[in-house]
């Protein structure tokens, strides 16, 4: 049981039940989640000591939060509360031939107006091992570009391994602004989940040659994000094929000291819910790397995990790593009775 | 069959259902409402040609409210779209001993940035016999009280019937401000709907004589609001004794040269959603006008339509002149089969 | 256990949900039910072996029905199948000051375009000690008119016991046409529901002395009766005061050897659904008298009964014998545990 | 933005919820549709003047109608009110391996009673650019046969462009009898949407040889059609292969001058509701036709919006232009955000 | 229409909605149902004269279980009353790559309770033609272990057919426990579900040699068995290849003198409710016995029977005759309108 | 924040929807709860630190269970986990005039066997201030009347305020059974919740002067009962008028140092869910003790919380001090907005 921490923004998702459109809908379900939330709950479901940093209005919605971290076992002594609203998003499901559509109304929320002095980044980070946050926050606001820089140098003084999830949202910000932001971050991140598009659109490498089998441009890409940002050790990211709303496959990539590692490919169908399928990935690694499993079993468990997580409503991976192992090991079973 | 306009806000509500706490929450049911979006949907289902003039967001949301407003006949040719978001806000409805909570989220509305420059007043008035606005509009913002002010002038200048609804919100502004504001606009109205906390701590009045009874403060408050701004013909309000938040009296004033008119007592048990039941009245109150209703008929109308409201969820009385008088004259009845 | 028989139309009952208004609905909950079928159900309850004759159609509707009847362990033995529709009606159910309001779509359904040749008297009365019928029946067609005096007849010669609720419905047919078959079927009826409005608006009695205490008048109107029908033995009815929707009291009425005995007053609030609570007061009636019970308990039972199925939804009185003596005895009671 | 008018019945459809069978639904949902009301809806969704032509009850069903007609900017100046009851349909929604079903109740419904006196052609088609009808309404009585014969002769006399769609119901006539009506109409006919089995089992043709590929047989049947009725300048109809009723392909196919023109062929997996999914087809070909699309692109865009429809609740095809357009371009896509 | 008896436990089954873990739900769906209720069931659907016994506690779960046989036709007479509760379970439905899971809180049911002396089987085998049980009976009590021998036995002196269910639950008792009770009822056995595993794991048959294919394997087990049972005259079983919780594939085989029928593969996706389609199966096997269909058209019939209920919530298969042969001979198909 | 321990059962609480019989349900609504678990949860959320001392089964009702104590951030240190289940019970609301009732399947719990040895009182005891206990745990097995002795006891010793609520289940044990232990706890006992008919039934008190008024016989037998357990420093308990399962009036008794204090009558109406109001009750008494509240604010705050939790579906008291404050002082309120 190792104590981590994430920090970034957790959001009020507000979801369309039975395949109606937003503007038809009378009834809609309540989930709460964000990136660095959902890595939070997926670690501690996992049995680590987790902080969630973040910041939530003083009103019912942020009772909610607190209380569905605590269910959880998330610690909440730096869930702070404040300022004027809880981000919101309205989320239509897709289904089939129909991708799922996000309405955001995220501006102006608690953790966006968040000031770098509101948190003693010395007493969050004190015994801690890992510290996570993607590029979400970094997105939100000058003020979070400014504390996420803080908080990676910080826990690199400290010792503490550091994870970066891309997580580019291009409703938040352009692909400049980002990769200017995330270049600056890079060179204190020791875990990273990046994937191909982020290597050309955000870091501008060149693409890899269009001949190679897809896994040997992802070998490139991550050879020279290695190049680049010498520190990082650990990549992860998934090749997820989308035949439609309903139906992906997933494999799980993993590089590390040179090597890359894949996962078999899960082909998940039907999907429940997508949401929180990419922090249930990450968590996985990172819940791997703190175990030091051997590669090939670390992104099996992550790609799992994963998987997983499509079969339920809800942005977080609430399955245990009992639950993710023999899932791993057994695949999709018959029904035990 | 004339033609009306109101000008306000809309906003997007949502309720928790089963009577558990909003933080308990996992399913919300939504409606669209705002005073004056209730009071355009009440003369419309009352027959009338009516015109709502609001700033609603180009998102599904938007879509939403545009389609109510048609499904009820509302003409949206001045439902302008932009802006950044919708406003919300959570209601807990209260049930027996625990009242109803509102959680606003509704900053930074489409709505409330609206500046005066985005309508044009000639063209909105033209052939208009009814325009009607409360004070929540000129609360939201300083544009909006400017536009207000200048809605309320042109209209009087047209020679338009002007109707103003107090609707006082003390998370909006403070007695003051709304009183420094109101007092700018009542020269300009000819309906008004003002309560007795209304005269007291907005106008400002002296409390009426405690020993008198009830109707006859009224009559002392409403004869000093005549006194004060002359052009005001007709005011209306609602006795409601609260005896708990399903169960509720109700009694309709109303004033005009110089003579107080009141219904029936209405028993409203059990409330199912009382949100929009000032607004029925309100309606109720400009129908009879409209109608030139003998004033005794009139306040019955009135009262009445505001008493049904209470029976259905929902900001909107969605009943029909029909369906109002029948209950006006034979009050609760037994199924009709 | 005796053997009864009834004989009447099973509709489909669609209600809305939620308090809305049938043109906002999207959902509709099922419920079978019709007079007859009522008290087939209840009498069933009560641990007789009870007939229920009627015709529905060859469809999945009419297999719900067969379905449901079974699960309530009424026979289906003479349920015909066959013609083109079920019955069906719409109900807004009523809250608070909002009466309850039926939508019918009941015309060319299988049972109102019954024959009498389908049915064979002589088979279903044979060993039935007891036939109900209502008005609703001999409303529904000119071939219904002839069948249920026919049946009456048949029972009477078979000295089967007879009952005959009124059950006017003015939906259905007006109080002439009425007055002119129900005068029809009265000499061959044994018990009968037949409230004041009856005595005086069917059967064309002079209104009972304005000054008389209501039971008084319902001696006189019950007086009458015999007197114009002295094969009448037991009289049944409620007085019910209709606060609101919600709110009800009840009252049992029961005329027997020239004696009125009266149940005590139920206050019944808050209503979940009144409809069946006439024909689970006429089975309560039924189940005394073939129970020999004392008069005073027999109407106190029935009316117990009664108010008992207001708290349930759907038409049915589900209760068994035992609960409504226990409600009887002991009224509204605490949480047994 | 073009007039458009439709002609024909819209009805009640009651879904069974959670994959039970109706005989033990306890809950509906409600949908209102009908071939050339779905038509109409989505025209003026694609933004068009539409007006629906039809004839509903007075009651709160009629207004249900209603108010969706106007949500969905559908002109109602020429929905009749009146006759007895709106038709209705029962659907068990298939799954997998299992069909829906459907259960009739639709006879003597106020569209299938109307009379040809109760419409001014002359005034509904004035100035009006296409008008649309299939062949259930002929079907529903001999009147609506004499009514379709007359407006589609009006229309061509007027110059407008006529539409039909074969819309063969068997449930409601026989191949015999459509033939019989069906060739009196097509003689006024432009576009027409008829399927491989209409060619052979309602107009008689002699089966295309088996050896043939699909295509090769619709070409022949086509061109068959065109001989028999030159007239007739675009055809349009989709091969839809039945995996199960959860998963179906579905391909577009349009033939103008000569020319088959096909879509891709789009996998529709899972099926949220077919229900419409031809009129959503219809609908999308009588767009292009009015846009001048390229052939091409107008069955590419046809196809994708029937198989969008397939993927939300209702009848209604609900997607805007953009969406159709976005999704033929791009496909079942990622979540934007 | 034949007498039939099944004997064994009914539960109840609480499932989790909306693909939630069991630990997130707030809401439950009841069913009722066990392996011998559900072929009794399946059977009365089917047009036979069912009686189940078994052992409900006196309480409204007992109420429930019994209306619902009722409702089916299943006849009540020896469905006991009394003992401590019910047997229930929890069930997680399985979706996509997520297994169904199953939390029992079955111990001290009252049917696990039943002692022998409780039963007069004489009475209940008076006129029988099939009597069906299955493994789960004796794996529940000593006494069970010894009355399902009795019975078996019984049943046989009586000339009666008997059909013995493998079952095997692993939660209820060991392999070994139960191969030496099942080997003690097999001698007793006309009919037998049986499964490969079962052939290998309980009756402890040498394992088939792998090179072989999948149904020659079963003819060797099949062979064997007859060898030891002479007695065993029909054997049935389904080859169920999982490719995830929403998608099996399911063939039937059917083993008589000598020779093994096999069904086509029937393709089930996406799977609604899995639980009771073993069920389905054996009473789709035992119909076609009684039926005497010929064994090709028996199993297809039977396998039909169990892929339909494949597509419908609870555990009983609720399908006709119809609809079954109808589904076996056409497949899935189109909506008939 | 003072650290306190209550001991005791949790259960599964699945109640019946929408106002059917039990038998009638398909949908169930889960809740947890018991006496000490709902005086935990309550004290906990008027921010006290609170422990939780149960034995709940390795399932995920289990896991549940310890999530719901998480969230309401109440310690799960001594919730331990094991045995065979969790206890259950069925409850049907009541309504109007029908009682709730409620169906036990509480038998062979893991707190119902949970052995003395399990429990190290002296580390749970550890710096706590406060120990709660009910009536419902010594009743539940032998094991357990011995273990809440030792608990009583034990806390005596070590000087912490001890609390125990009567709580008298009929169909646990008997009022001898009950009297026998009970006193022997009362020495023990600081704190007690109490009402006249335990007073009567179980302690065996004469009864009072019937021609007293009620507050004068309980201060008759308060008086008795401090007579008899001098140790016993404060009493509560409440007189709840049951006018209808949806009406009670509810007024607060508390008697200290040879003074009886009374709340004002709460009329409640209507009742959502009265389970849980009497923990609510006793957990506002312990409240206003630990925090030296003057008697007559003390018994208005606790029969503030119990009026409150009626008005809230499920066992827990979920309101803060704050809010028990404001509705102490203000009552059934408007909407604030």
């Amino acid at each position: 049981m190792k104590k981590i921490v994430t920090l970034g923004e957790i959001m009020l998702r507000l979801s369309v039940n039975n395949s109606e459109k937003l503007f038809q809908a009378d009834q809609l379900t309540m989930h709460y989640g964000g990136a660095e939330a959902n890595v939070a709950v997926s670690l501690s479901n996992f049995g680590h000591d987790v902080y969630f940093v973040s910041k939530i209005p003083e009103n019912p919605l942020g009772i909610a939060v607190e209380r569905q971290m605590k269910a959880n076992s998330v610690h909440t002594d730096y869930l702070m509360k404040g300022g004027e609203r809880l981000g919101t998003y309205y989320l239509e499901i897709g289904v089939g031939q129909r991708s799922s559509q996000v309405t955001y109304d995220r501006k102006y929320s608690s953790f966006s107006m968040l000031r770098t002095e509101e948190i003693n980044l010395d007493e969050v980070f004190s015994g801690v091992e890992l510290f996570h946050v993607s590029g979400i926050t970094p997105a939100l606001s000058q003020n979070l570009k400014e504390l996420t820089l803080l908080a990676l140098k910080k826990a690199k003084e400290k010792g503490i391994l550091t994870s970066f999830d891309f997580n580019y949202r291009a409703k938040l910000w352009s692909q400049q602004e980002a990769a200017e932001t995330i270049k600056e971050l890079l060179p204190f991140v020791d875990i990273c989940s990046c994937g191909e598009l982020d290597a050309v659109y955000i870091l501008g490498m060149d693409q890899a040659d269009h001949s190679l089998p897809r896994e040997e441009k992802l070998r490139y890409y991550y050879s020279k994000l290695i190049e680049m940002y010498p520190n990082i050790r650990y990549i992860g990211s998934t090749f997820r094929n989308i035949i439609s709303a309903s139906t992906n496959t997933l494999q799980g990539n993993y590089f590390t000291e040179g090597e890359l590692y894949q996962s078999k490919v899960f082909q998940i169908d039907h999907i429940v819910d997508r949401v929180g399928g990419g922090d249930a990935f990450a968590a996985g690694i990172l819940y791997g790397i703190l175990e030091n499993m051997p590669s090939e079993e670390l992104i099996a468990f992550a790609t799992a995990a994963s998987a997983l997580k499509h079969t339920v409503h809800g942005d977080y991976n609430v399955f245990s790593v009992d639950e993710v192992v023999t899932f791993a090991n057994n695949g999709a079973g018959k029904i035990v009775r």
